[in-house]
């Protein structure tokens, strides 16, 4: 394994996204046939990448809707030509303003859990919008429990009441996927949210209700399963790039991740086996993926160029503020120089994303996230 | 407790800093003042606050040289006019060119701690800059051993070789004392560094280096000890806001907190003692405080406008991507509503900061942090 970078990329000086363009078009391009074969929309969630330029990716794959999880990405997304966004994010209703002067431009679908939000919505929007009901089918972060059928019947029935809400169906999000770690309990989980989901949407056709839709996305599930029996739309995000998260999982194999930050090397320590990078808690976050008690703020890549190799003892083992703390083995640490660029996969590709923004791809382009 | 801040701040729409810029002000000359008693410089480092408007609350309590942590903050702050600045971190000579710049209309104190960094610069500076040796004292993460001996002096011939590299010193971190919660404790390591520093600087002496200076400043030892023998100055940054960290040391005081996040409320569950904020990774980071195995990400402000009150179970529980999870005692969730404001002093104010990055005071002030 070798530091490569530091030879041909010159004009990196501080962490940066470095992208394998073709592995992410590559899972753009499977997740996609997926959701072709499975009869299901396929509106990927736009906050794992939060730029146009990736998103141009997705457009040349067919998509046409998308999700994002704040009325920011909303107007970052609606400026770059997307026009049937959903905000996968119980409305914050103080962006009203914002919202109402999306709703005359795009397609906007919203998602409430109340019928609080439901009639300030009711009175203050302008323009009209689709409106799911956030349902909770065990991660139990947010949404109406799924067994509370009264519940959401009666936020139904007040949707349908007002003219510029328009009842579109179910969300969900099976969050709790992330937490396991074999293919048979994600594959559990997912078949929970299905049948829990139908079981409602059965109860909304019987209180007449027959436009349900039903709405669902995790990564992991939707990576590992085959059967979106009833779904109408899948939402994953993560996917475009995985990282070590989904990889400690099981969503993907070393060869989907598409994502690195190009770290310069700062230190040596080889008593203990350590580099110190330019690369902490400002471009990685705290987020780590856990195995065996080993906890791993992001994997070493090595490798030629953008095929990639990895070494379980190579990873980010601790982050501060701006240093980053890489455990190495001996062999690699020799190889290893001051000013040399090391490449790591973050354990969270969303948030590095959101706190680095500038992207480059082994091809040479250049570009940056929404700012 | 009660939610105060929504009838007051209908301009705050998603995830703000609010300071109380009277206790950061306090903040800054009880710190100025401490230095002063000691005989110490003060070089308050900027990582925490990142911005011009608070860099000036420091300018009229005296200060005239600062601490950052990347060349990025020294070109911000040289913008701003302050001109005697120390990056506190291992020069990334990657940013050679940048560090030029800089040196040629500053006053620049980088840090080294090995060799091949000191070859570097003496071939590639083009001006005079001041240069520290960082010495780890017990924290390991980095520096060169205070033990040993022989690498230090090495260094500082090395440094004193070339005639654009000024040997300051010797330069410490303490933060092994972040991981302290008693002030027995924090003043033993405390003690402990201010001894190594000096037998170190003493075996320098003897190798005729009499211009060694002594440059230290974690927040918890420079908050709670009141001995700075042989020190000259304290480089302390996270005091100015302090956090729920440094609260959980022992550090601080509740009175001495001084930044909190705005976040919107976006969803009530009163049946698992919870509501859900706008105001998540992206916001908050991950980082948390930990005490009797509970992670606290922040602390619910209560009260009246700036007089703030606490309550140990109103607490930011969890936080994903946007998504904050707050608990609440039923009295207090009772009276929130969908679309009130909560104010909640983070974790760790110093990444905070760095996400969000848009303050303003309780007197009106509006400002940003660099961008």
């Amino acid at each position: 394994m070798i530091s490569f970078l530091d030879k041909t990329w010159t004009d990196v000086y501080k962490p940066t996204l470095i992208l394998r363009a073709e592995v992410a078009k590559a899972n753009i391009a499977w997740m996609a046939d997926k959701a072709n074969k499975a009869g299901v929309r396929f509106r990927p969630h736009f906050k794992t990448h939060q730029s146009a330029h990736v998103g141009q990716w997705y457009k040349e794959a067919g998509v046409t809707a998308i999700t994002v999880s704040s009325v920011t990405m909303v107007q970052y997304f609606a400026r770059a030509g997307w026009n049937d966004i959903t905000i996968a994010f119980p409305v914050n209703i103080r962006e009203v303003a914002a919202i109402n002067e999306l709703a005359s431009k795009v397609s906007l679908n919203l998602v409430v859990e109340s019928l609080e939000t439901v009639s300030f919505l009711a009175k203050a929007l302008t323009h009209a919008v689709k409106v799911w009901i956030k349902t909770d089918t065990g991660y139990k972060r947010t949404g109406i429990d799924w067994q509370n059928i009264r519940g959401v019947v009666d936020l139904a029935k007040s949707i349908k009441q007002h003219d510029t809400l328009h009842f579109a169906g179910l969300l969900a999000h099976a969050g709790h996927s992330y937490k396991e770690y074999t293919l048979d309990r994600i594959l559990d989980i997912h078949q929970q949210t299905l049948s829990r989901l139908q079981e409602l949407k059965s109860e909304l056709e019987q209180a007449h209700f027959n436009d349900c839709e039903l709405s669902l996305g995790d990564t992991p599930s939707c990576s590992l399963a085959d059967d979106f029996t009833g779904v109408n739309e899948i939402r994953p995000g993560n996917f475009v790039f995985y990282d070590v998260q989904q990889l400690t999982i099981g969503s993907c194999h070393e060869k989907d991740l598409a994502l690195a930050v190009a770290c310069p090397v700062a230190a040596k320590h080889p008593e203990r086996g350590t580099v110190i990078i330019y690369g902490g808690a400002v471009h990685f976050s705290k987020d780590f993926a856990e195995a065996n008690g080993t906890k791993k703020y992001g994997l070493v890549v090595g490798g030629d160029n953008d095929k990639w190799a990895f070494d379980k003892d190579a990873y980010l083992s601790a982050v501060s503020q701006e240093h980053g703390t890489v455990k190495l083995p001996a062999d690699v640490l020799e190889q290893v120089n001051v000013g040399d660029l090391l490449l790591i996969v973050p354990a969270h590709a969303c948030l590095a994303v959101d706190l680095i923004r500038d992207y480059r791809t082994f091809q040479g382009e250049k570009f940056r996230a929404w700012s």
